[in-house]
């Protein structure tokens, strides 16, 4: 049995043949056939999770796992503009979704009914692909044209490069029909031309064999060996490598702390530091400070590498964009590859090394605050720990104590919203059985506490939530000080806390307000096999602040 | 001092001298230049709220009240997406908004930089107009434009009929320069054509003369005493008024309890309740059964009077809209109106009676449920309470009530979410210093619990969550429970409870599981004044959905 709306019908039978498996649905009722295709024989893994805004989330959490795209699915009207975050998100840090939503029939539109809006296209700027299901399917050509579309949209969620795509669905009333008539469609697969990379090394080895001072710098991706290890053969030819936690890339000579460095680099020495080539990779870059200072002191040559051969012109020098798969292009390229004989390598690395005593020098002498608190994680936090760092203050926190092997890094950068934090930590929690934790400050989980309004939490969910009663990373900076708003408008201080928010969606709860309290707390909270829990962690906003400001004045102190 | 970025510098300048007086901002680095130039000199009423989405809602309540728009103001990238909902729900409820964004210039945007969508006609599906102002203004030409677009956003929220307009506003780093140079801007009116309804008064007329069987439904609008009184003479001509409690009209004559009547008509006396024309104003209708009952039995004619001119075609007949302001029309027309001496009215009036009666009657038998505790609460709730209903089951329970005077009925009827119902109660609340009660169920308070975040939240707020453990809307209907999935995917059943969430916020909590501890909760929990509260009734789930079967069937029951 299944629902007699053909168009889902269709979809559901293509959505399974092409080896998807999970669907998160919200309650609705225009939804219905949705739920009826889906849940069918065969059915598939779906959810039910009420607000559409944590749902959207926890599905990009479920498909950074699986690598597969994860289907959403809501009534019509304004549920549909809760994913719009999630979806940004997921077209920006390209994870596979794929969004849909129930409408009404095109004859129904804008006459006044209920729980309408237009829903074509409605996702249209932050979206691969947006495509409308036939409400009738009657004839053949019909029937093949939805199938071609149904194929499409599927195949555009992985290739050339995964992300977000829509399809809008309208039903006719009666909304609740059956039918035992399982409808076939046929998979069409998207045809990938194989990339020739030949002519792309050979220019990439000309570059690296024209200049001696060669930078690479790893975005955001996830945690993959095998690149690591490429990497790792590429930095002992003397090219510098800059990655962030968010790389997920861990050598000892990657300049794995880049603010660190960049943060103390005088003007007279950044000709030192300053790349002649620039070689980019994944996702985005969390570090501002080195945007800043590759715009300021540009290299002659920046290549990109994407499979989809997007223009990625960050630092305004975009020489090529090579539209193949990075790891390929260096596996290559480390074929042909010279090695340097160049100081540049030599000049990151010693700056690195010199910061890394610095760093550990200052640790040691601060009180308790937000930095103390990080460094204690970090350090404590065990093997094989899937982190996921809310923005933006702990995924800044993190990039200063360098990448280390045993974390998968993740964090929501392709927008960089807080809105769906601890949803998508919940998403990837539910979908792999390893321990998934979540540093958040207190506005992200706050501003996401519908991720618990869910039934799908795991014991191996544990957040911790860094309470400094507003969002720290405004006292950072001058600006809002100076603007006499900052505690209003930039920090918006408060005096929330998570306990009875995690305690009212049955979540363990445990606190800490000073580094014994911590140590305590800390090992009960990760022990704690029976629920997912919540550690929260007061720190004191004001002094946080200065000890990170007295922290970047300390790296760049002379007499240290 | 202000902001030195001329372009907000202007929209402050501009928004004080149109009259506007209130924005809520959402934290952010961003907009960092929209907080000091709407908190300089002279200043505005800035609120801060961290959840735009919450924020979106809040600001449509408030501007409910006020009648003015409201502005809305973020950082960019996805904090612009959460205010899509409530956007929405201001486009169909016709409620004025002002939607700023910040934003990147130009030259950065699709270059890798942080938190950055395409933001320019990001909610162009469902917003009135969208605006980007210019990054730069340094000649007079550029200057006089953004003047003008900025005069014409705001116009645009109000005429022809209100609604949200959206400004992007791209700024260049450094964020938080001040200036002393205030920029002063020219205000531009909207010149609006005076209506000439003389035409459509003679060509109305002409048709109720024509026709005898006249039918009017009053659409969702706010309280107008002036206007009820107009509808008030005209149901003495003879006139069938069919009105929701969301269209705020009361009088005896009318049919205000629409689904009580259509519930009960049988095929063979359709054409009785039939119109030869159909005359509609305001906005959305709740009743599905009249838009069903009418779709079947459609009238000769129907004459939609609307500001904007906007074809409202619900039940295909459409012959005219009226581009004119419905109250204006009533009141000219009712000058030439002859009384009908049709039967029409009696039909509908004297079955309008007899349900009156059967309803009493049913109420009088049932037990503890949704039912009971909708009839004790619009029995108790004290005059002059602005009553908010939310999404679907309260705004539908109260309908079968039939409208009382002592209310002011709101509810989030443009697109009918579940999601802002909290938010936009609490704007209303802050607003206006009467006492706002808001009548929502588990999910849809559970959804919104975000509306708590927040500082500005007074004890005229109360809120009562009626908790039936989900959404128990889709008991009343056949089609969830034959799909077999009415508890997971449907009813989204759980067994959160509102108080720990209540408590996190410092709002006040009673709770009632029975009609006696109910009397005693409801008096305490409304005597309360020291605090928001919020008053829990739990109801029990199946039971509701067959005692409202039960009152339908009982309706229609010849034997009472």
């Amino acid at each position: 049995m299944t629902s007699d709306k053909k168009n889902v019908s269709l979809l559901a039978d293509l959505f399974i043949k092409k080896g998807l498996s999970d669907i998160i649905i919200s309650p609705g009722s225009r939804n219905a056939p949705i739920v009826i295709a889906f849940t069918g024989e065969p059915s598939v893994n779906a959810l039910s999770i009420v607000d559409e805004r944590s749902a959207g989330f926890f599905a990009l959490g479920m498909a950074q796992q699986s690598g597969k795209a994860v289907a959403v699915a809501c009534t019509s009207g304004s549920a549909a503009l809760n994913y719009a975050p999630a979806i940004a998100e997921a077209y920006y840090q390209k994870i596979p979704l794929l969004v849909l939503t129930a409408d009404r029939p095109p004859e129904l539109i804008e006459r006044g009914y209920g729980q309408i809006i237009r829903q074509k296209e409605v996702y249209k700027n932050y979206i691969k692909a947006s495509f409308e299901l036939p409400v009738d399917i009657e004839d053949e050509e019909t029937f093949k044209n939805t199938e071609r579309m149904i194929n499409e949209a599927i195949n555009l969620t992985q290739f050339p490069e995964p992300g977000p795509v829509h399809i809008n669905i309208p039903f006719r009333e009666p909304l609740y029909g059956l039918t035992d008539e399982l409808l076939k469609a046929e998979v069409v697969d998207y045809e990938k031309e194989p990339v020739n990379t030949e002519q792309y090394i050979s220019e990439l080895a000309g570059v690296f064999r024209k200049y001696d001072n060669i930078l690479i710098i790893a975005g955001q991706q996830q945690k993959d060996e095998e690149f690591n290890t490429l990497l790792s053969t590429i930095v002992a030819k003397n090219v510098v490598v800059l990655s962030e936690t968010t790389s997920n890339m861990h050598d000892d000579r990657f300049i794995d702390c880049i603010d660190n460095v960049i943060s103390t680099i005088e003007a007279n020495e950044a000709s030192n530091f300053q790349p002649e080539v620039l070689l980019t990779f994944g996702g985005q870059v969390v570090s501002k400070m080195v945007k800043k200072f590759l715009r300021d002191h540009p290299p002659k040559e920046h290549w990109h590498i994407s499979p989809s051969g997007e223009p990625m012109d960050t630092y305004f020098r975009l020489k090529r964009t090579v539209a193949a798969n990075p790891k390929q292009v260096f596996s290559e390229l480390l074929k042909v590859l010279p090695e340097s004989s160049s100081t540049f390598f030599n000049t990151w690395r010693q700056r690195k090394e010199l910061l890394v005593q610095r760093k550990n020098k200052y640790l040691g002498t601060i009180p308790y605050s937000d930095l103390q608190v990080f460094d204690f994680l970090l350090k404590h936090l065990p093997n094989q720990t899937n982190l996921h760092l809310g923005n933006s203050t702990p995924v800044r926190y993190s990039q200063l104590f360098g990448s280390q092997k045993k974390f998968a890094y993740f964090s929501n950068r392709g927008v960089s919203g807080i809105d769906g934090q601890v949803s998508t930590a919940a998403g990837n929690a539910y979908s792999n059985k390893n321990l998934h934790v979540l540093i958040t400050g207190d506005l992200g989980f706050l501003y996401d506490s519908n991720a618990l309004m869910n039934h799908y939490l795991k014991p191996n969910l544990k957040i911790i939530v860094i309470n400094n009663s507003g969002g720290g990373i405004f006292r950072f900076i001058d600006g809002p000080a100076q603007s006499g708003h900052l505690e209003k408008f930039f920090e918006a201080k408060h005096n929330w806390k998570a306990e009875k928010i995690a305690k009212a969606f049955g979540l363990n709860y445990y606190n800490a307000e000073n580094m014994d309290q911590l140590r305590v707390s800390f090992t009960n909270f990760l022990a704690d096999q029976k629920a997912p829990a919540v550690l929260e962690i007061f720190t004191p906003a004001v002094k946080n602040g200065n000890i990170l400001k007295g922290y970047f004045a300390y790296l760049k102190s002379k007499s240290v």
